[in-house]
């Protein structure tokens, strides 16, 4: 077979074709390898923004990415390997409840999750911010601790998918970023490449999501479920509510905590739900629960009786950390000042701009402007106020946990845009809109 | 004024939206400069191509280009400057007669031409067919030509439009060459760096075009019309067939020859015709004649008494080349071979397959099939059958002027596929079809 000339390759999809399976496989290879340059890569990806892709060409240009690198092989490893992806949001701390949750009842979680940038946090970075502990495991320890304890929880490799790498930081330089096809090939691709047998998504909808229309996270999520069948995995997908924060607290050390609440049976109620949703998917698909009602009671006995919390003692030991934040959270690290942000008027919550609350925790220090922008894992915010509360002018909405006056003024002035009130209470939509995937 | 961040740029023209006059200017020097890098450059051009620009985007394009670097002044010369440019075609050989006639009848014509790629060939090549003559003039030495011929004729010098030169090799690089708006600013902001009043272009259409489409070519001419009338210059553009060759011959001293005929009042209908027709609009532009009527007969009476020949050898000597082939081209290079190719069937030539009966020459070394090709001066063809003529089978056609057996052989395949015979007598159309501009 002749190789593709990338200029034919770049024409085919400028004019709306289809491309082929080797078409797409010369363009990730050579790239991956440096033999097709920056502008060529950067010119078709524009042109698949807009004009799209076919099923077809998706799910092979994953497959291309997913074997730009290693793939973990960890069938030897007894079980259905399941994990879970988030789109990202506001206060989502779901993955350090569920992974070791989901373990302790019988699913190996092989988890690589990965740091926060601009109004969302990441799954390392809060982990991070607890004493010691380490998320850069080599491959060959992460498969010891899926095999003894069922979870690792570590970070994206240099040797996992850098196709995915290089254009991700291209199409970030482009502009090319928000294409749905793209998007879900770039988190497939890497999902696919951890081993895994079956996946839960959590795809995000609303003002602190990626995606702030519905329709777009639903086709979002049937482009990533199509494409992770095409692969040969079960995969569901939840499309759930992003309006709002997910829980109370935003902010590293911060949601560490609140995730530990609900890892011993306490928390917010809406955080709880949806760990408990997206990890009874988890023991279906693993094989574990004969349906999601039978799992929905396990994962709560797993939360009520310490089992759930025990398993993440072990793996924060495991992984380097102090176990004993469990019990005593004042191990974690924290913020120097602590102020309330109050109501400007009498009336009802009616709804957050929810990225811009991501935004206003980001300009404390607990999030990234920038990937070079270091973390400060004590500072953030714990936000009281809920859709359809009554609260009246001068009642402490939101506390602020700051590192100083500068950082604190410019998150009250992000906060005060971002928490709206009104005289009537609003509809509050349910947490899991739509579910998808077989 | 804040400089336009590039992902705004790139995102903006992504999303169907007008770049704004300050974007444009910034990706133009910024890319210019090196501070834009390629592959932004490509990701933005792409998403031109796919979505266009409007007349405002596009004149700011071309401005933008055109001060990107050396803009000529040739204001201190008496006269309305008057350039022609084609979109090039196969055996258009038109500027080598056009420029000195038409600087015989007193309008200067500062003319800075192109080689020849592909199918389509170049006056540069062309007139470096002439022992000596050299194109590389300096800027000054050309401005001296067209002060006291009222003609220099010379090549693309490195300080002009240094913009359009990086764009175009990007564009070849990334399948985004055929794009009208890019074309037009991309030609327009060449001549409009020359320091010229007013411009004639002519504008091919069929087989042998750049754009084999009328309602393409009509486009194109009234983008690059509005581009020059937005930078205060008149234009003038005709819309010319181009379904077949030029006159008789191709290949770079075969062409000289044909225009030298053409000069001494001689040479094919057509070509003679389209001269006069591109000079007559010259004539009214550079105000020399009162309508396009006088002005054809001025033309031809400068044809036919030899003072457009007189002006050509002196323009010859001037610039280094040897005047006597004016009467003797047997100074000028030849090929040893010469064979006929002779029509497989009797009939009617009913057309021609012109892009490939330029290839045809191309592969005898007439052209280049990438720039880094060295041209073969002396070999090409000279079609002597023209759309409506009777022809028996055995019958010559065209007769090849090869270097070598291999050659020739690979020219004989090529116009086997692009001479077109049949039963009946086609339509010839007319060589003018549309007239533009004011």
């Amino acid at each position: 077979m002749t190789t593709p000339l990338m200029t034919e390759v770049i024409a085919t999809k400028r004019d709306g074709g289809t491309l082929s399976e080797a078409q797409i496989r010369a363009f990730i290879e050579g790239y991956t390898r440096g033999d097709v340059p920056d502008y060529q890569a950067s010119a078709l990806v524009m042109a698949i923004f807009l004009n799209g892709m076919e099923p077809d060409e998706f799910t092979t240009w994953t497959d291309a990415m997913l074997h730009s690198g290693d793939v973990l092989d960890l069938s030897d490893i007894p079980g259905v390997k399941v994990d879970k992806h988030s789109t990202g949001g506001v206060g989502d701390k779901v993955s350090l409840v569920l992974a070791p949750l989901v373990a302790s009842a019988g699913v190996p979680v092989p988890m690589i999750s990965g740091r926060g940038l601009g109004h969302t946090g990441g799954t390392l970075d809060k982990l991070e911010s607890i004493p010691g502990f380490r998320t850069d495991l080599s491959v060959g320890r992460f498969r010891e601790l899926v095999a003894s304890l069922g979870c690792g929880l570590i970070g994206q490799t240099a040797e996992i998918a850098p196709a995915d790498r290089k254009l991700y930081a291209l199409r970030d330089a482009t502009s090319t970023v928000p294409c749905i096809p793209l998007i879900a090939s770039s988190i497939m691709s890497k999902k696919l490449a951890e081993g895994i047998d079956a996946l839960v998504l959590d795809v995000k909808t609303g003002s602190g999501a990626f995606m702030q229309r519905l329709e777009d996270s639903r086709t979002l999520a049937q482009t990533m479920v199509r494409i992770g069948e095409g692969a040969g995995r079960r995969v569901r997908a939840l499309i759930t509510d992003m309006d709002a924060p997910l829980g109370e607290c935003i902010g590293n050390a911060l949601e560490v905590v609140e995730s530990i609440e609900v890892l011993h049976g306490g928390g917010p109620a809406d955080l709880r739900e949806l760990t408990i949703e997206l990890g009874a998917e988890m023991l279906v698909l693993g094989q574990v629960a004969s349906d999601l009602d039978a799992a929905r009671a396990t994962l709560a006995a797993h939360l009520d009786d310490g089992r759930a919390a025990k398993r993440f003692a072990e793996i924060i030991e495991a992984q380097g950390g102090d176990p004993r934040v469990m019990d005593d959270t004042s191990l974690l690290p924290d913020a120097p000042t602590v102020a309330p942000f109050v109501a400007a008027r009498s009336g009802y919550v009616t709804g957050f701009a929810c990225a811009e609350v991501g935004r206003a925790a980001m300009v404390l220090g607990a999030g990234r402007a920038t990937k070079e922008d270091r973390i400060d894992p004590g500072v953030g915010l714990i936000v009281h106020a809920r859709r359809g509360d009554r609260v009246e002018a001068g009642q402490p909405l939101v506390e602020i946990r700051a590192r100083d006056e500068a950082t604190r003024a410019a998150c009250v002035e992000r906060l005060a845009a971002s928490i709206h009130i009104g005289d009537t209470a609003p509809e509050v939509p349910p947490l899991v809109l739509e579910r998808l995937g077989g």
